[in-house]
């Protein structure tokens, strides 16, 4: 068989789960590191016929100035992560990828992500959004040309932005480039990205909650461009236990009558978190699974604190109050210790294979197959874990009948 | 529509999970409660015509001496549950029912089960497993003669008891017959009362880890009888999150490395199964799911200790200890602070209307659409609880399409 | 020995805290409860000759209006305590203290508790701070004169009110007066209910972060009448714990990183902190205990939220960072779930009988050897709690000594 | 001032706790680590003139044959514990040390010990408990003449043994000497170990829960020998919060009903552990504190569970079921994940440090002053870790008294 060659363009490319996607390319590359944590590798998945780990190109867009080897020593020292042996068995591909990172946009990020640019970045700092789009969009194109692509994938894993003005989320195409042509835009960054990802004929994934390509004219220009797209917001931890505990509840009939949940981390995205505009987005995200689950909105709080030194470890309490029968309450409480870079690594690199697997079937639009993989998944409704993990299988079944003509 | 009166016979008449699930069908009469906790008080399930609480007439077999007015006041002393106010409500129900209660078999029962027997209970030591069998059903016989029943329900709450010799699982019913006529008969009394059930033409239902109908001989019998049966183990807490939280590792192809699981509680099942021999029928039931789910077999933990101050709190704690992307071990604890009666009686209220219904569909044998309510369900290899509540849905769907008819 | 009579005055008094010392006190008097709890009833204290339940009298200043019978009701029915006997037991006794109940001021107690106010209270919402003073020591003295008593002891178990301007934390009694004489006087509820104790010659105890007697001036004025004042802040559940768990880490030269507590509750105290002023009042004197105890300050996070689920129940969960040797970093986590009122109630009662045990001493001015009841002990720079509770038994070997005399 | 040269001996020379002293002081000798986790680096103890990092000398008995390198990447593999780079700048220090290891002896250590003997150790098992001791003693004496020692501290740090018969622990020296003249000597390994460091005329410091010289016999020899002696059994993990939390809850009367507590770890110590009789001794030592803090016996349950997964990292659970007022019912839970040896390690050097200090004073007999270092402390009767400190700061400020003269 011929090998492939595909793309895979990291929006935020230096950060935490860009470096973990990175670094676990390499190593799995090496056979340094074996596939525990990748859906992709398990049994079920093995007659699709997916990409392999050296068939990917990394590339990416990224606002701050480092580099792989830099960014994976962070992890190590305050993370405790990584095993120093396998950093320097792949020293020199991390090297070799950070030659196609190119400087971000600055776009409507934010106070709070305009202040961790680099120099690069600032420069560019006054092009308007169709600039920045422009300027994008070649970036990727040249990415495809210079490395000889089959396609591109698009990923987006950059900090959380503040929220767009409401509207934005219900423009049509033609709004979007209205917008687009307009002095003051108010489109976000990521939905910039989207779009210079689909004008270059590279498919979608948001792993971020930033709206991304969640509006309708997205999701037209998709179409139009026959690109596939997804989101958002990888379900990697709490939420991903909300939506796996949640049904269980509804099933019992047993009454929730109120879910606490306080998240703690130290990393670069709880730093970005900690302001309040951009934590909107992200409570957001994590809150409204419970309600659509249970059928009844029980009390809530969800928190997501930056407590330096925990890292990339996020640690999160759960305290769910359920009422039983005859009206007898009971507690329900979890602590969830995961690392969420090494969480969120292998599913970003399941979404590129699947992505992949997809595209090469020829369809376009929302990929709602996938919705297991995030925390607001777009293109259906089924909040349940468990039943979204079954529509991947169902694809799964689909495509291997396909293969198997 | 005229009124229906079906029997409810409970084997361990006046334990803890058999007082509540009196206590609850009594209040629900009156109207003292509501239905959470109850699954077949669903929404879904509201076509389905289900039995009433004022339907349902209880009686059942007891080796100890007591009242359920009794029983229910030690609940409230020693785990603080039940409203006062509603007791006095229901008092006389209660005495009424209390009437129907007729002296257990102790057969096979073991040591630590025959310690609480009582004086009545004691008398009959003696019988030999036929003429326990004999006097059993005619037990039910009558029930059902005396308060004209249309069907009777029995359902086993009984303490789990020692685990019978491994042979007796596979016996076919000209075994079982051959045995019973014989001196020394190990069968154990769960079995019998399910024998004891289905001779007298009725449904057989096993709520404990105890053996019951569950050997090729009992469905033999059963589909001989034209009954159903169903069982084994009540999944109410721990085991619950187990099949509940085990599917979420593999979908997501995290390495459970380890699962260790620690139960304290304080009521009589709790100092019934503190005799090691009564504890592994227990833990059995408790342990298989995960290799069945994960498919591999992490190192597993399963304690029950007998804490007095719990009263009948459960309280289980479980760590495990699971690997993530890139060799990165991670953790996830939870405490389950359940009161076992209240999470169990409405389970065997919620299996009693479900066997009603059934056998209003005239089928017999294995009811394997029930697995979600089991630890050890029977008549399916399905050990995810997503997937076995489906099961359950469609089961809803399918028999709601049959009332429209 | 000749009976004493004793006035116990209760600033809040149909609040939770001041309802459970009332059932508390009723129930020991007919001896309905042991004295589980009661720091005055280990086995040390008995040389003392402390005040018996019987020579207690209750009154007391509230701005809501109810009853202890209806407040316990409250306790039964959302928090599941007390037991319903004990309570129809002593409905009587309940009933003859309500009548001992006199509006309070709303100076300056802020808007939240503001709106918890009855008619009668709303009707002296224009009285003066100095008019509130007048009025409030009139009802105390009363109190004393219509039941004939030796001595009373004042307590604040309201809720935390908004903290004053900084400067009034410095005032001398000078600066007080003229204050109190001025139009816009800017002395909170807690304080003003502090000089009205004083002035009738009775002891001040403050259960509650407000300030309180907590002012230099406040202080002279105590020397000057021969009285005795301590505070704040009952020390019952969470910060109990780390002065409990923060001297070990000290000891053992463990660097706490950080220290992430939450909590979470639902009875009318935490109504009252759910408004973000009231909260900043408790939040301090969580907070500041950990650089005292450690020498230095790690990242700290206090949260305390509302939810209504959990009645009186209050659950902490913390979250401890600790790093060892050679860099290895460690973590202690507990969740505390403890029923506020239970856990408060006692160490009032306690508070009460060592200040009137004290009074007969004939010492005046600050009890800095109760330090172990208090977030924010008075008199004293000692913040580990086995160290301030040395403090106390040291007291209580010098009162036995004299006893003995 | 001149240098000193102290001899550290350790028994269990290459376990999981030696290594990480070795490692540990290895690296404050190059200035690689910080000095968290030793209490004698604690401001207080800066003027007692306590012996340097450069001023220790190590050696010891084992029984494996291994080295400190290959031990200490175990811990790294397995526990992820250590610097990597600190370890490669102290390797040749490690060494060093390992040239000092000699085999230790196999007499009655039982058998789980002795499966994990090497072939040297093998070979001496024929030898008598008489002979053994005239080994050991000759290796502690070369050890200081050939490295030219000041004195020498001998520390056990090695695995659990089981317990001897019940009449050794209260042997006087002469039923010592007896015993060790017989052919069948019951006395345990780590007190023929005890017995050749007096011999030896070195000091000794049993950090497990090994008998040690904990007998009226070895007290005589300490005197006879002029040397010192402290244990049993480091307070590292689970013990130290009881012995912290415990004397809360006697301080407040809350009743403690129930004290459960569940540890799970995966080193080689359990794996010793793992044998019911090593097992007997080491609960024993956890189980005894509460009631004598508490002055009334809890139910209690102490689980020790081998879990491969764990590596060297414990993780306790610890549920304590208390009564408050009003017998209302309440609970605290903690989780402690600690890595053993690197909780133990420091403890162990300031014991060195400490005793090193107390030898130069001149005293001999039992260092009852250092009881907060150990779960079943001897010379003292004091069992809350708050007091024990204290005692331990007020030997501190008497020898700093002393060191100003």
């Amino acid at each position: 068989m011929a090998k492939r060659k595909v793309g895979v363009w990291l929006i935020g490319a230096w950060g935490g789960v860009a470096t973990t996607v990175v670094v676990g390319l390499a190593a799995l590359r090496k056979g340094l590191s074996d596939t525990t944590g990748l859906v992709t590798a398990l049994p079920s998945f093995a007659k699709l016929d997916l990409i392999g780990w050296d068939e990917l190109v990394v590339g990416g867009h990224e606002i701050r100035e480092t580099s792989y080897a830099a960014e994976a020593q962070v992890l190590v020292d305050k993370s405790h992560v990584f095993n120093e042996k396998t950093l320097a068995g792949i020293s020199s591909q991390l090297a070799k990828f950070d030659r196609n990172i190119k400087p971000g946009t600055l776009v409507n990020v934010g106070a709070k992500i305009e202040s961790l640019a680099g120099p690069e970045c600032l420069k560019l700092k006054k092009e308007t959004a169709a600039q920045a789009v422009s300027r994008l969009t070649k970036d990727i194109e040249k990415f495809k040309t210079a490395e000889k692509l089959d396609r591109v994938i698009v990923v987006n894993v950059s900090s959380t932005e503040p929220p767009p003005p409401d509207e934005v989320r219900e423009w049509k195409w033609a709004e979007v480039q209205k917008s687009l042509a307009s002095k003051s835009c108010p489109l976000p960054a990521s939905t910039l990205y989207a779009i210079a990802a689909m004008q270059s004929g590279s498919h979608f994934v948001n792993f971020t909650p930033s709206v991304g390509s969640d509006l309708p004219g997205l999701d037209e220009l998709a179409l139009k461009q026959n690109v596939l797209h997804v989101g958002r917001d990888g379900k990697t931890g709490e939420t991903l236990m909300k939506a796996v505990l949640a049904p269980m509840f509804a099933a019992r009939n047993l009454k929730v009558m109120s879910w606490v949940g306080h998240n703690i981390f130290g990393n670069l995205d709880g730093k970005v978190l900690d302001d309040p505009v951009n934590k909107a987005n992200k409570v957001k995200s994590k809150d409204h699974l419970l309600t659509e689950i249970l059928g009844y909105k029980p009390q809530t709080l969800v928190s997501i604190e930056y407590i330096e030194s925990m890292g990339d470890w996020k640690t999160a309490w759960d305290h769910i109050h359920f009422q039983g029968f005859l009206g007898t309450p009971m507690v329900l409480q979890f602590t969830w210790q995961g690392c969420d870079s090494l969480l969120a690594a292998p599913l970003v690199i399941d979404l590129i294979r699947l992505t992949e697997r997809e595209a090469r079937r020829g369809t376009s639009g929302i990929m709602s197959h996938l919705a297991s993989f995030f925390k607001s998944p777009m293109g259906t409704d089924e909040p349940a874990f468990a039943y979204q993990f079954q529509q991947l299988t169902q694809w799964v079944d689909r495509v291997s009948g396909e293969s198997d003509e």
